[in-house]
């Protein structure tokens, strides 16, 4: 295209989430609008799709078919865990040059930002012009400087209608199906965990309990908890990370898994929820149900945020506006304005302060025991999930 | 009331579903019309309510309260799964006469529909006036004699989505993550499992391969079906039913199970899903991912089927007409009209033909190689879940 400065090259990593092709779309329909930007280039597989020399053009695509892709969840491009190293750093290069690439915007997390800072590095050093604004994208929520990330309140959304509605299960077996564990994803950080407190809305409503990695309980607390909750209300439904601790760095179970215990000889460690609904049926004699949705938290497109899906269109378009704007690196990120209700401004970090870090739950959202979040986080998460939950009731206990 | 016959009593049984408290309020709707119907009592805890002699008033609820159960998932007079024996008919009886109780709705499956019978076998046999008029539901859609049971097609839906959804997460992981296992419920019936054919909308699409109890299929070859499948397109997404089986009668990997597997030296079972997880790392070398809802099929209101919601209300309002109209006995079920469009029309079957009986998934349902659902099973199961599912798009696949 004459008057282009140079073609741009979009790419998606990690795990998929229901709202990473929203901030795809949003990427793609913010550069169609700058002159300076020529071609527009999707990267099959991300950085692999870089690396060899596969691309797809996103320009040629109907309006039609880019607007369809937002409403599709996963990651229309395809995904990648590939690290570079600077083995890599030549090739790159040669292809950046090959297919005049100035502008480059990776969607994704944490090691997606280390990708993003490698690529930047490499370019400068080569003094090769390139434009590196990446998308932030996670589940985990665990992305350091912005309020929150894409990706996380759709999974969250999805955790608290999961949690809510099995514990309406459990509520209905009565002493047929007393416990009730949900598995969620986070090995490390406990965000989506918590999410799941955002299901009660009176009390006595599911979760009971949340544990998360960031607050080990000891294995007797979480018995005690339990039991104690189980003899109070006769029902308990847990909300447990699949990182969640014993002990710090100790996930639950990690001494107990026993070596060759599969039916192939080898060592197969069951996750935490396997663990602890051993641990529970051996210690209180009772059969505790797990659900394990495990990628539905991140995939099931009935569950997304409306929230979250127009933010991930919008930290899409704000990269592209920052490149075309001369900014030469930085991930996009979410600042919540200081209220009444609930906004994000965007922002821009240095790719140094996301990259390969992470963000924890900050100690003053959890509870003092360990096994709630606090009203805190809740203020913090509610506005994400976009709005209350559809309502439901209860009949009176009332009894003739 | 003046004028009345005798009191109603509605209870719910077996697993609770998102359907059921539809039904609960088109028994409830109806019954409040017909004047020779006395007090409303929901039994709380089914068939065990009944014994304790604790009901709700649901005459007394307000019409909006009603309204709300049936847009709230699970069993809203909680549920049982207590077998009646002939010591507790005496108790029954005095019960029945203590509240006056004429008709009597349970709602439930095949077990329920034993209960239902044994109900109206011991009036009958003490010369007690008693209608007993019950309600189909159960995700497993096993009843004899109805087209399909209310609870069914939500759960259909649940399954369908899900299998689609993550089928778009494993596609865009490429060679990071090519299997995955979807284990569904129905440990004796693959109906649910079926529903994940659904999904597929293009030849390429998720499910791959469907695996159910009806259809045995041997261990080597269901290693060769998956390799087969990784070798043509680099992925395979399966639908495996908690039951599905790998000889007549035997469910996969019942020789497998270790002995003393678990934390507490408990003889700890895998189910089938990690059991074919077990087996195809071992066989193909390739870690298999596994989402196990479990509950959450049953339970999230968020999936339900339009069509499902309100033919669980009709085939409860149903009921309590017949009863009205002087019938003793019998279940309620869909009668498929034959079309063009899909429509239900309502007949009653005999508790004898339903109770303690199990329809399976007819031969002509799944294909020659026991991995897939036939065009036959489409057909049917396609107009339950209530119409197509939101439309996803994808990018065309060729490279610049």
């Amino acid at each position: 295209m004459s008057g282009a400065k140079g073609n741009l090259a979009v790419g998606q990593s990690g795990g998929p989430t229901v709202a990473i092709n929203s901030s795809l779309c949003g990427v793609i329909q913010e550069a169609r609008s700058h002159d300076e930007i020529g071609e527009i280039y999707g990267m099959v597989h991300g950085i692999e799709g870089l690396l060899k020399d596969r691309f797809i053009d996103l320009r040629r695509h109907p309006v039609e078919v880019i607007e369809g892709v937002r409403k599709t969840p996963s990651a229309a491009l395809g995904t990648a865990r590939y690290k570079v190293t600077p083995d890599d750093y030549e090739r790159i290069l040669e292809v950046l040059k090959l297919r005049n690439i100035r502008y480059i915007h990776y969607i994704g997390g944490n090691d997606s930002a280390d990708t993003s800072l490698r690529l930047r590095k490499l370019a400068s050093d080569a003094g090769y012009e390139l434009h590196v604004i990446a998308v932030p994208k996670t589940v985990d929520n665990d992305l350091c400087v912005t309020d929150h990330c894409p990706g996380y309140p759709s999974a969250a959304r999805f955790v608290t209608m999961a949690i809510r509605d099995t514990g309406r299960d459990t509520e209905a077996m009565g002493h047929y199906g007393p416990l009730k564990l949900l598995e969620i994803m986070g090995r490390n950080a406990g965000w989506l965990t918590a999410a799941a407190a955002l299901a009660r809305e009176e009390e006595g409503d599911a979760p009971h309990l949340v544990y998360l990695p960031e607050r080990p309980v000891s294995i007797e607390q979480l018995v005690e908890d339990v039991k104690n909750c189980y003899e109070e209300r006769g029902r308990v439904v847990i909300a447990m990370s699949e990182g969640a601790q014993e002990a710090p760095g100790k996930t639950f179970g990690e001494d107990y898994a026993p070596v060759d215990m599969d039916a192939f000889g080898h060592r197969m460690k069951g996750g935490v929820g396997e663990f602890v609904v051993a641990l529970l049926r051996d210690r209180l004699g009772i059969k505790v149900r797990m659900d394990k949705p495990n990628y539905l938290q991140r995939s099931m497109m009935i569950c997304a945020s409306p929230v979250d899906l127009e933010e991930a269109y919008r930290v899409g378009r704000e990269a592209v506006r920052e490149a075309a704007a001369g900014r030469m690196e930085g991930m996009i990120t979410l600042v919540r304005d200081p209220g009444p209700g609930y906004h994000c401004s965007l922002g821009v970090a240095a790719l140094e302060e996301i990259a390969n870090k992470e963000k924890k739950l900050p100690a003053e959202f959890m509870n003092e025991a360990g096994n709630y979040p606090t009203e805190a986080f809740l203020s913090y998460a509610r506005p994400l999930i976009g709005g209350p939950l559809p309502p439901y009731t209860r009949l009176s206990k009332q009894f003739v």
